[in-house]
């Protein structure tokens, strides 16, 4: 059975990360991606992350499943010739700044006229309206101005950014949704039309209860590091050789938790009788709970708690994660074999899908492997070909 | 023209909040979402997060264009009543353990017999096979366990969590795509299957260039805070009435940066002449842009920078966020009507599509308002109801 996205051609005229990680997605879904670069440096990101051999490893993880065709779209003809391949496409993704596509000769009449059933995709900072159209975008201001940062943190810290591009990432996933949603319309409807996710309203929508609290009461909610809010007990605790990580989410797994390390008769002590106790004296509790801790190491409890039924585990760095029999038996980290640059380890899929899984139909190109070929498909000659070499359209 | 998922019916089995955002998707595009809730109680969140008038806030935000069927499903009655619906729907959504739903007599064989075009959709937390797959999962440990915590934060705080519930949304949101993926499927080879997206999974595949740089170089990437690892300037600065966070992302636009602000000629002093200069130099060069920063506003700054095309932005608060006019621009806040609940605000839609719309077709229903409708759509007669009624099976 085909991939569901089997027979779809995007179009990708992005580049470093939220639009990649959305035809990422849509080529491990089976798309052919067909990315469009500068045939003289290609993506920048051709030269950033860790570099092995010369060949960047965070490049060959974003740009699996992808063809490259070397395109210089400052030329009449690399414009000419990009028309040529949105007639032959489903989808055209970008992550320009807004009014950069149109100013480059596809504005939306434009595309329209070429392909009545295109689905155009856009991912940008702030979405292509208001007032902030026409700023820069950058992950790190989108994690601040988004809400997300204010409560990332302690106290003490002050507002934080995570370490991952949260925002770059989130809008790409929501804009790889929007495409295969728009994908239904246009096959059943035979009308295209506009996607469009961004780093700020993707991140907006990520902050779950906390934008439902401030909402609804108006009270803004501080950082509160890793202590639940509403929750006592709930944090990290101290084993004899390493942090715990427990969430007993409900009163019953609270039993569960405090019969699990001896302190079953806790919850008679007045200090810790209800939640609105525990979080009251929660320090006198977590001195507690860290006592009963301290007596055993940080994998005992974690299977003692988890074969209780009390959410546990520990804080991993990602040497740990990658070596995770968990994260080894769901097949997270894969090995890519790169002709010519040797096996690329990355990570798999999240999606997994029982019949039509995700999978590497190719590895990350070189630099406009594909144009030839590619170009070849719409028509374009072996003399046109290498006329346009000779001229640097590709 | 009618909405991406039109025509599409979820049974819907999820409660809390990686099942109900993944649900909340399918129906903001237009899906029938048919939420199968205990008929005495409803799912926990109708009691949790911010209540008003006695209506949490929390679950309208997440169960927006949804109906409700209360339905014991630990009867025999309520379990023949779903296998009804099973074989009329076109998704089926669950965020149990692992192995739950073929306990109560839902496994794939039966699945598959009552329809062999349904997608079942599973969010969970660590996937369904492997050693941890009967852990029961919570954010808080998924955020752990995944490596996010341990580059998140600073030296000083150690390993922090993110106050969002990012790994049960990135679950949610993953799961989201891959069900329309399978519906592409279904609909093209009359073949359902089953769809699955892990908390840790889905938050593994956020770790971008980190995930990149542990697995080629073996090097592990420590907490960074707000500090970029391998770009300097980047970070928060201090005007006079705020921070500002700046992110000069590419030499020109350091360039940009630095001439805005009145430190053109710093590039010339040997301590910051290269970025490797500058970022073992990052506390100097630091003071000196916060000497700058110091003689303006935090809005005046964050003006010029941009208008100069320099990402910068400010660290908003919830509160900030929620009156930004960007943001309302954007409609990423909206006020939804609920019947005898009055006006509920929540967050928008992330995913814009220009023909075919996200938007409200119903508020978030009462615990078991549809029950009656619903039922009635499959055959179960008047009496047939008020049996059910009287036994409390639904």
């Amino acid at each position: 059975m085909d991939q569901p996205l089997a027979g779809i051609r995007v179009v990708d005229l992005t580049r470093i990360l939220s639009g990649p990680f959305c035809t990422m997605i849509l080529g491990d879904l089976g798309a052919e991606v067909i990315k469009i670069e500068p045939p003289d440096r290609g993506d920048h990101v051709r030269a950033q992350g860790s570099i092995v051999d010369g060949f960047s490893w965070y490049f060959a993880a974003f740009n699996r499943n992808k063809r490259s065709v070397g395109l210089d779209l400052r030329t009449e003809d690399g414009k000419a010739l990009l028309a040529r391949l949105i007639e032959t496409a489903d989808v055209l993704a970008e992550n320009f700044r807004p009014g950069v596509l149109a100013e480059m000769g596809f504005d939306e009449a434009r595309l329209k006229r070429l392909n009545p059933r295109l689905v155009v995709a856009s991912v940008n900072g702030y979405g292509s309206t208001g007032p902030y159209v026409d700023r820069p975008a950058f992950d790190f201001i989108t994690q601040a101005m988004s809400g997300f940062m204010a409560v990332n943190g302690t106290p003490e810290s002050g507002p934080l950014r995570a370490a991952p591009p949260v925002t770059d990432l989130v809008a790409g996933l929501y804009a790889a949704l929007g495409v295969v949603a728009a994908l239904r319309v246009a096959e059943r409807a035979g009308t295209g039309q506009r996607v469009e996710a961004s780093m700020m309203n993707g991140m907006i929508s990520m902050m779950a209860y906390l934008a439902s609290t401030q909402l609804a009461t108006g009270e803004t909610p501080p950082p509160t590091g890793n202590d639940h809010p509403v929750s006592s007990p709930y944090g990290l605790f101290h084993a004899m050789d390493g942090d715990v990580a427990i969430a007993p989410s409900t009163p019953p797994v609270l039993k569960r938790f405090l019969g699990t390390i001896g302190l079953e008769d806790v919850l008679a002590d007045p200090r810790f009788a209800t939640n609105a106790d525990r979080i009251r004296n929660r320090a006198a509790l977590n001195a507690l709970i860290d006592e009963k801790l301290a007596g055993d190491t940080q994998a005992n409890w974690v299977a003692r708690l988890n074969a209780a039924g009390v959410p546990s585990g520990r804080v991993q760095s990602l040497a740990e994660v990658f070596e995770d029999p968990q994260v080894l038996a769901q097949e997270m980290v894969i090995d890519v074999p790169h002709p010519g640059h040797g096996t690329v380890r990355m990570t798999g899929f999240p999606i997994k899908l029982s019949e039509t899984p995700c999978r590497i139909n190719r590895p990350a190109p070189d630099l406009g492997a594909d144009t030839g070929d590619v170009l070849a498909e719409i028509g374009v000659t072996e003399a046109e070909l290498a006329d346009l070499k000779a001229r640097a359209v590709i």
